[in-house]
């Protein structure tokens, strides 16, 4: 009997597995429901597109129901809200937005993959105009306007995350006065304090005024814009972007009972199935397993939206694949330096019980060899779990490619190499372009001391 | 009873086994022998030196005999040439070449770590002025006296290997017409033709006359200057450079019966230990355990001269840590590209008997997130085991950060990963440094089919 496959949510993972089903499937009935406007966006993209670093905002649109249909033959309903799963029947109670008709669709497997929305603190006045978050198309298309059609001078950022920081780099990229505010005694909470230092000085330089520790308690507004009132006096602005994280969209399968993490996202198993068999989960709206914690995180990103769509598809479709995990590996851009981090911060490492004790080293070497002009420094820290030397973190910094240098350990703590094995990786060497010992080497030598 | 230890030559495996050992073991009686004038120095600088890139030759030397002695407290005399080796009194006999005398000193462990000389073709009129090689400082001097004595707009660089392009680009760089010939019918061998095509055709739009399939056969002189003769021709020039590999210094080794591989190089075990138990070897002149090929094989590169090298301290001053092995990973800026490889190419996979079917993709994707400005290509080989899908080497060619890239593929080579475990590595992405499908997760994707 042939199977027929319904899929909530046209983002990255609903669009992966849809594409991985038809790909194996291609005479399956299937469906998409979407409740905005746009499919498969690349929401990641969004700051530099209010940057003026990508011009044309139309490039972030990966997909349009026109063009997967089209090239991939996929049936993708936008304006179609979900708004009821119904195990027992297996079916999906749909409302069409713009007729606002309601209608039953039946699923033979069904694939939750509903995202996360903006986190809204409780701050007075933010739901003012003026105030916006950042995490879609539409998102970005309200800010570009507002950017247009007011004189604004300085914005604000509340939030010092990866979207904070991101957007304080494309604010003053546009030529504005930036203020930043971070409830934290740091930027970026995931990575570990120490190895920012650097980081925040070099933002400051770059003219944002960066303040720290500081609680957001209300946003007034006057004839002369907005005001930003915090534990660290005002803020007179003119636009405020707020992002201080995300939440699931996870009360469709709340609903009906199906198994949530601590924080809301849906439990799943490596076959990226939820408690209730014939329902998959894959995205920001549900957990992964962490290769180094070995259990379940919520860690909502583009990387494993990607690849757990795609396996979800997959396994929908008959297959028995299993997700591997994740690590929480990043990067973000702050203006000049890049900082990326995979598995376990420090912080991380000594909360949990599963290693117990914890080794940490941080050096610095150099990106080429330190004779060649231009060679920039890097700032490598490792967490290493003591008794076994097993790798079990890591964070870079610099100005040069950190990224592929922090994905050469995080390969080595997929495959739970030792620092030992770490300081005799057969790496590249070429006087422009990496050192002899590569700074990972050094940081793998001296942790192994 | 302490150890005496000695060690033959002062370059990077040399010098990283006595660093070794003197941090193990502060007292110990220890010297190196040099028989050049300088030790510890950046061969693979001298290209970046000849053209002007390092302005400052000095640079380049690592270590001086002051330094070593003062800051490392070991005893290097250079101008010291062990001339011969005596298993059963375990001694050395060395030749003060300044003097002209010869003395013996006894050791418990010996260090052989002579390297390798550049290997001379046998080309009538290669011996003459204006015709040099490229491998110790001393060439690169000779090489910058002779641009600075002589009105040098054409150069000639005989072999296409690594040194080869590296000294072609920086030729280039200095502003002088470059004849570039090689033998094979492409450049650097150890690549596979088909990976690269485009780098070959930018060599040429740099202004290199590329000559491939061809032999020379003569280096002939007129009142004009040189004159090299070949298959393709003749080629007038003013400074000839043959780069066309190098062989080992074995002789002393070979001398007393120790056990050398076909290539001539010596073969070790994994503690670096010679045929003689007492005697351990260490850089160019030594084989390693290829982890692919699982079999020893001559690969002289800097990577493992210096690993082996601090390897081969720590067992000499009585450690049992092993070599885990090479995978011959090495990167090439040539000109705007890198190329970078890992593992074994697809000749050396198809030419063993090791792997009965072989597998192979070549993809190319984007550096960054395809909407991100300054994307460029990056094109992925893969050599893949083809019933057990495991990576068994991979190549990158691009203009942006490939080498990193390919570090990590020579992680995951190093932990035996299939491409279906490359293909969910949990690696960094952000839009302004790589897609959130990175090329080489494309690369075991269509690998993995």
């Amino acid at each position: 009997m042939p199977q027929k496959y319904v899929i909530i949510g046209g983002d990255a993972a609903g669009m992966s597995a849809a594409s991985k089903i038809r790909r194996l499937q291609p005479e399956a009935e299937m469906v998409v429901f979407e409740k905005g406007k746009y499919i498969s966006f690349a929401a990641c993209g969004i700051p530099y597109w209010i940057g003026g670093i990508i011009e044309d905002g139309r490039k972030l649109q990966v997909l349009t129901p026109k063009i997967a249909r089209e090239k991939r033959d996929i049936d993708v309903r936008i304006h179609h809200e979900v708004i009821k799963i119904n195990p027992p029947s297996k079916t999906v109670t749909v409302r069409d937005i713009k007729s606002n008709k309601i209608f039953e669709t039946a699923y033979d497997k069904l694939l939750i993959a509903t995202g996360a929305r903006a986190a809204l603190p409780a701050i007075p006045g933010i739901e003012q105009d003026g105030v916006y978050t950042l995490r879609t198309l539409g998102d970005g298309n309200q800010i570009q306007s507002y950017l247009q059609n007011n004189n604004v001078k300085h914005a604000t950022v509340i939030g010092a995350g990866y979207i904070g920081v991101e957007m304080a780099e494309n604010l003053r990229h546009l030529g504005l006065a930036v203020t930043m505010i971070g409830i934290y005694d740091q930027i970026v909470p995931t990575f570990d304090k120490d190895i920012l230092e650097q980081v925040q000085e070099h933002i400051i330089e770059q003219g944002v005024d960066l303040k720290l520790n500081t609680q957001v308690t209300d946003i007034d507004s006057s004839n002369q814009g907005l005001v930003v009132k915090s534990s660290a006096g005002d803020v007179e602005t003119d636009l405020v972007i707020v992002s201080t994280g995300v939440n699931p969209n996870t009360e469709l399968a709340r609903d009906v009972g199906i198994k949530l993490g601590s924080k809301g996202a849906i439990l799943i198993n490596e076959l990226m199935q939820t408690s209730d068999p014939d329902i998959y989960a894959a995205g920001d709206c549900c957990e992964h397993h962490h290769l180094v914690l070995d259990e379940s995180i919520w860690i909502p990103l583009a990387t494993s939206a990607n690849k757990g769509g795609r396996i979800a598809g997959e396994n929908m479709a008959g297959g028995s694949v299993p997700f591997p995990g994740i690590l929480g590996t990043a990067v973000i851009k702050i203006f000049d330096y890049n900082i990326a981090q995979t598995g376990l911060s420090e912080k991380q490492a000594r909360a949990t019980d599963k290693y117990s004790e914890i080794d940490t080293v941080m050096i610095t070497g150099g990106s080429k060899a330190h004779y060649y002009p231009g060679s920039t420094p890097v700032t490598v820290k490792m967490v290493v779990d003591k008794s076994s030397k097993r790798l079990l973190g890591a964070q870079i910094i610099g100005k040069s490619d950190v990224a592929k240098r922090l994905d050469v350990l995080a390969t080595a703590i997929t495959a739970k190499m030792t620092v030992a094995d770490v300081a005799m990786l057969d790496l590249t060497y070429a006087p422009p372009v990496a050192p002899v010992y590569d700074p990972i080497h050094v940081a793998a030598n001296v942790a192994n001391k």
